[in-house]
C-alpha cells in the first residue's frame, strides 16, 4: 500500500501536482487497504505535496478506517457536517493544482469539490493509477489464482448438470449457485450460456432456449474474490458435432495457442492480436473473428490494457490479461476459448488450466 | 414514453433552457424504451427547444433503436467518429444553456461535451427526472408487481430450505439460484440472510454461520425483472425464540402497521416515520430502530424518496416505496419487516403479499 501511495507522490512531485484527491472507494481500497462503500456520503484519500496523506471518511466508518486503513491520518465528517468545508481545511494553504480522477468522478460532485477547494486547474490522475493496476502485485496475483481456481471449479460443476433438454438458465443458475457456494463474492459479470446457433452471438443471452445433441455449447463466466475478477471462456460438443465445428473449434484453439506462444515482456498488445488473427485467417475464418482478442484483467473485468491490433504498447511482466479469440458462424454456431494469463519476466504462465481440447459432454 | 418526454419539454421551456442532453443508459431507456449499455461509447438523447427530439447513438445499435425507440429521428456514430463533433452538429445554433445530468456524468464525458458544444451554462436536470421517475404508470406498476411475485415464490422456496445446520450461504445460493430460474434478471441488490445475534446487525454479511434453533432468522432480498425492483424482509423463528424475541417481533410488526395505515396522499413521509417510531419507542425499544423507515423503490433498488422522520414532502399517488422498520438488539438478535406499497388515491396498496405473522420455521 504505502509503496502504491509513493508512486503516487512521486507523479505528483513530476507533475507539479499541489495535491492529489482520491475519490473512488475502489482506489481507497487499492492504495490504503480500507474497503468501503459510502453511497453518497464523501470518501476522500488526500495526498497534499510535501506532506503526509490522510483519509477524510464518514464518522460511522472511522473504526474500520483505523483498523484496516494504512494511512494513519484519519479525519471524519458526520451526516450533519459539511465534507466539503472539512476538505477545504485540510487541503495545501492556497493550492491551485489538485489531482482527481476524471472518469470516476460526477459532475456533481466534482462542482462541490471545486467550490469549497478553490483551485485553478484540476488534472486527470487516471493515468498513473491504471498504469499502477496493470502490473499486478505477488499479492495481487495470488487473489486472482484463487479467483480463477473457483471459477474453474464452478465450470466443471456446471458442465456436469448437461444434458440434452437442461435450459441456458438452469445451467446459468447452477454455475451462480455454485460460485456463492465456493466462496466467491459474485459473478464478475453476468454468466454467459449459450447453445447451439445462439453461440454465434457475441451479445445473446441465455434465456429458456434447450441444449440438443450435436450442438455447440459456450461457457463464458467469471468470479469476484477477495476483489479481483476471473474470467474464463471454454466451448463443448454436446454429443456429435459436425466436421464444420469441428474445424472451427481446431483453428480457434490453434488461434489461442499462438497467441499464448508470443507473450512475453517487450512485445507489443498488437504483436499477440496479430499472432491469433493470422492463425485464424491462414484457416479461413478471418472475417468470423470479429473482436478483440482480449482485455486487462484485475479489480475490474474489463480494465487497461486492451489487447488489439492496434495497440502498439508494450507488454510488461506483471500484467494480467485474457486471451479469447473467437470464430463466430451465423445460424452454424460459434466458439471462443479464453485464458487468464500473467506476463512474466520470461515469457507467460497461463494462470487458467482447464483442459482446451475439444470435449464432448452431456451424454 | 412521448408524454415522459413532453414533461421534459415543458421542463425545458420553464427553465429557458436551449437543450438538454440525456447520457445515462436508463434514462434513455425511460425516454425512449431503448434499452442499451454503450460501456465506454457514447449515447445521448437530446432534447432542444422547439425542435423534435432525436437520438445519437453507437452505429452497432443503430438496429436496436430502430426498432425500440420512441424517438424516431436517429443519428449514429462509429468507432472512428468523433461523437462530440457530431453532437455539436446536432445541437441548437448558438446554445447557451445546456442541461445535464450531472449525478450521472462523469467530469471527463461532461468536459468532452463542453468542450464541443461550448454553452455557457450547465444546468442540472436530475430533478425533473427524479420527480418523474417517482410517480409510477400503471405498466411500471404491473412490472413491479412481478418483481414482488417473483421474491415472494424464491422467499417461500428459500425458506422451505430451512433447517437447523445449514449454512446462511447456503441460503443465499438457493435464494438467487431460485430468481435466475424464476425469470429474473438477478437480485436487485446482495441477497442478506442473517441468524441468531448476526441479524442485529444491519450491516451484516451472511457466511458459514449455521441456523441454530431458538434464533432469529432474518432474509432481506428483492430482484430486478423487466428493469424493476421488488425488496422484501420477512424474519422468522427458528423452532422456539425467547419471550424477548417475540415481544421485538411484536412490536416491530406493530410500527410495519402503524405506518401502512397512515399512507394516503397528502401526509408527508416524515409522518409515516413518525407513526412507526412512536409505535416502536411506546414498546419500550426506541433506541434500537436506528435507521429510517423505507426508501422509494423502482428501476433503482434506493431511489427518491427517502422516508425519515426529518423529510416534510408530501406523499403523491403513483409513489412506491418501502416501509421496512426494525428493531436491532446487541447479541440478542434482530427483526425487520419489509413491505412494498403503493400510494394511491385512495390509500394504499400493498404490494407484498407474504404473511407477516410471527412463523416458526425449519422444524
Amino acid at each position: 500500500m504505502t509503496s502504491r501511495i509513493n508512486k503516487l507522490y512521486a507523479y505528483l512531485d513530476h507533475n507539479q501536482l499541489d495535491a492529489m484527491l482520491i475519490t473512488s472507494p475502489k482506489h481507497v481500497y487499492y492504495l490504503t487497504g480500507f474497503a468501503t462503500e459510502p453511497h453518497e456520503r464523501f470518501l476522500g484519500l488526500l495526498l497534499p505535496r510535501g506532506e503526509e496523506a490522510l483519509l477524510l471518511v464518514p464518522a460511522l466508518d472511522y473504526d474500520a478506517a483505523r483498523a484496516a486503513s494504512s494511512v494513519s491520518i484519519i479525519h471524519t465528517h458526520s451526516d450533519t457536517d459539511d465534507a466539503y468545508e472539512i476538505l477545504n481545511k485540510l487541503m495545501p494553504k492556497g493550492i491551485r493544482s489538485l489531482g482527481v480522477e476524471k472518469d470516476d468522478l460526477s459532475v456533481r460532485r466534482f462542482e462541490a469539490i471545486s467550490a469549497a477547494v478553490g483551485a485553478t486547474t484540476y488534472v486527470d490522475i487516471g493515468l498513473p493509477l491504471r498504469e499502477m493496476r496493470a502490473i499486478k502485485t505477488p499479492d495481487e496475483v495470488d487473489r486472482m489464482k484463487n479467483a480463477v481456481r473457483i471459477v474453474e471449479e464452478v465450470l466443471r460443476l456446471g458442465v456436469a448438470k448437461v444434458k440434452p433438454g437442461v435450459m441456458e438458465i438452469d445451467l446459468v443458475a447452477e454455475l451462480e449457485y455454485q460460485m456463492k457456494k465456493l466462496g466467491a463474492q459474485g459473478p464478475s459479470f453476468d454468466t454467459i450460456v449459450l447453445s447451439g446457433a445462439k453461440s454465434a452471438l457475441p451479445h445473446g443471452h441465455p434465456d429458456q432456449r434447450k441444449v440438443a445433441e450435436g450442438e455447440l455449447l459456450l461457457f463464458d463466466l467469471g468470479v469476484f474474490a477477495d476483489g479481483y475478477a476471473s474470467d474464463i471462456t471454454r466451448t463443448f460438443a454436446v454429443g456429435e458435432i459436425s466436421d464444420e465445428m469441428k474445424k472451427i473449434y481446431g483453428a480457434v484453439l490453434e488461434g489461442n495457442v499462438r497467441a499464448i506462444e508470443a507473450i512475453r515482456p517487450g512485445v507489443s498488445f498488437g504483436s499477440l492480436d496479430r499472432a491469433a488473427r493470422d492463425s485464424i485467417e491462414a484457416a479461413g475464418y478471418g472475417p468470423y473473428f470479429n473482436h478483440r482478442l482480449g482485455h486487462g484483467l484485475g479489480m475490474d473485468i474489463h480494465e487497461y490494457p486492451s489487447i488489439h491490433g492496434r495497440n502498439e504498447d508494450l507488454l510488461l511482466a506483471g500484467m494480467v490479461f485474457t486471451v479469447e479469440p473467437g470464430i463466430y458462424i451465423p445460424s452454424v454456431g460459434g466458439v471462443r476459448i479464453e485464458d487468464d494469463v500473467l506476463v512474466t519476466p520470461d515469457g507467460v504462465e497461463v494462470l487458467t488450466s482447464f483442459p482446451k481440447e475439444l470435449t464432448v459432454i452431456g451424454s
